[in-house]
C-alpha cells in the first residue's frame, strides 16, 4: 500500500546549489533524498513547492513524495533530522490524500526578501545591502502596484518553462525588520527569479516621482529589459506554501 | 614618526578559530594582520580589545596598531575591506595618541547573548536554542541579581589569567529579538566565559522559586561548580567597546 506524505523544509541555502537535483552538486532535494532512502531503506523521489536557487533560503518549504513504508507519521522529523546536516531540518511531517503533490497542488506562496540599510558582515548570507538604498515609502508605492491579477512577463527572466506568465499576486507590502526593510509578498505562483527581479525594479521605480505609475508602465510592457535588475538570491527566502485542507486537492 | 590607530571590526565567528593569533589557524587577529601587513608593506601586530572564542561574533570589537605608514586615515576602511575576506569587514578607522591600546585602554564592553524560541536552520550560526528556554521575567531577576560590583569567580572558566576577579557590571538585562530572547550586558570588563556561563546560569536559575537569590548564592561561593554550564560560543557578539576620549587614556 501505497502513502503521500507532506513535509515542511527549512534551509540555509548558502551551501547548496539551489533545490533541484544536479549532477555532481550538493542540492536540497539530493540531501533530503538521500536521508529519505536511507530512512525508509527504498529510493525515493519529492517534489518540491519551489525550484529556489542557489543561495536562496527556506523557512517553508513544502516537499511530498510516495512511499511503501509503513513507518509511524510520528517517526519522520526525529528520524530526519538525525539524518540531515546542520544547514537543513524538516519541520513538520503529514499525510496527504493520494494524488497530492507539494508543486501542483500549492494554491499560494509566500517569499520574504530582505534588504539591509547597510552592509553587516554578521546578516551577509541571509540579507542584501543594495548600493542605493531606498525608503519605505516608495518602495511600497512600486510594489502595491502589482497586487492584483497581472501578466508578470517583465518580471521574468527566461529559463524556467512556464503555461502562463498570468499571476494573482494577493500581498506586496514592505514593513521593517531590525536592520533594514522586508517585502513579504504572496502569490498564487511565481515566475523564474520573479520577486528578485520585482525588488530590483522598486529599488529602481523608488527613486522616480511616480513608483506605482512607473512600475504600471514596466507590467504593460511585458518587457524584461524595461524592469530592473534581478537583486541577489540571498536576500530571499520561501516562507511558506499555501495548500487546501486534505481531500480537496487536484 | 609612529601613530597609533583603532579600528572597530565585525565578523562572523563561525569560520574562526578564535581572534587571537594561533599557529596553523584561521583566526580574526591573523586575517587582518595579513590585510594590514599588505596595505602598509611593513609587518603589523594588532591587539584586540575581546580575546573571543571560536564561534564568537562581533559588530563592534576594536583592535590598535602603531605603524609608520603615512596613509591617509580615510584610506584605511575601503582598502582593508579590499582586502578583506566575507566574513570579516572593518566599519572605522580612528587616529589614538600614544599609548593608546584596544585593550587596555577601554573601560566597558557591551556583549549580546541571543537564545531562540525554537531551533531555527537560518539562525543555527547567530542564536542558541536551548533545551529548557525559559521566560523573559525570571531570566531578567536572575542577571539583574549581577549588576554592580562583585566578585565574579563562580563564573569564570580557569584559562585565561586575570589580576583580579571582581568585575562591576553596569547592566545585565533580557528583550526581546524577532525570534527569542536577547541578553544585553555591560560591564568595565569580562573574564574567561562569564557571558556564557552568565547564560547557562540564568536558563538554570530561572525555574527556581528566586532566580535573584539563586544567583547571589551562586556569585557568594566563589565557586565555578556552583553555577550552571557554559552556553555555546554561536550565541555570543560582543556588541561594542567603550573608551574615554583621545587624550585622557592610560
Amino acid at each position: 500500500m501505497s502513502r503521500v506524505l507532506k513535509l515542511t523544509v527549512a534551509y540555509d541555502g548558502t551551501g547548496f546549489h539551489g533545490w533541484q537535483v544536479q549532477p555532481a552538486q550538493r542540492t536540497v532535494q539530493g540531501v533530503l533524498e538521500e536521508a529519505l532512502s536511507e530512512l525508509l531503506n527504498e529510493r525515493v523521489e519529492i517534489a518540491g513547492a519551489g525550484r529556489t536557487d542557489a543561495g536562496v533560503h527556506a523557512r517553508g518549504q513544502c516537499a511530498s513524495f510516495a512511499t511503501s513504508s509503513g513507518l509511524p507519521l510520528r517517526a519522520f522529523v526525529p528520524e530526519l533530522r538525525r539524518r540531515l546536516p546542520d544547514d537543513v531540518s524538516v519541520t513538520a511531517a503529514e499525510e496527504r490524500e493520494p494524488g497530492f503533490h507539494a508543486r501542483h497542488s500549492a494554491r499560494g506562496r509566500r517569499y520574504a526578501y530582505r534588504l539591509l540599510d547597510r552592509d553587516d558582515v554578521l546578516c551577509r548570507r541571509h540579507a542584501w545591502a543594495p548600493p542605493h538604498p531606498a525608503a519605505a515609502g516608495p518602495l511600497d508605492r512600486a510594489t502595491r502596484a502589482l497586487e492584483g491579477e497581472h501578466d508578470f512577463a517583465a518580471f521574468a527572466s527566461s529559463g524556467s518553462p512556464v503555461s502562463t506568465t498570468v499571476c494573482r499576486v494577493h500581498r506586496a507590502r514592505w514593513s521593517r525588520w531590525e536592520r533594514g526593510l522586508q517585502l513579504d509578498i504572496v502569490a498564487d505562483h511565481f515566475l523564474y527569479h520573479m520577486v528578485r527581479t520585482i525588488v530590483g525594479t522598486a529599488l529602481a521605480t523608488a527613486r522616480e516621482r511616480d513608483p506605482a505609475a512607473a512600475v504600471r508602465t514596466i507590467l504593460a510592457s511585458r518587457s524584461r529589459s524595461a524592469a530592473g535588475t534581478t537583486a541577489p538570491p540571498q536576500g530571499l527566502s520561501l516562507e511558506e506554501v499555501f495548500y487546501p485542507p486534505s481531500g480537496e486537492t487536484s
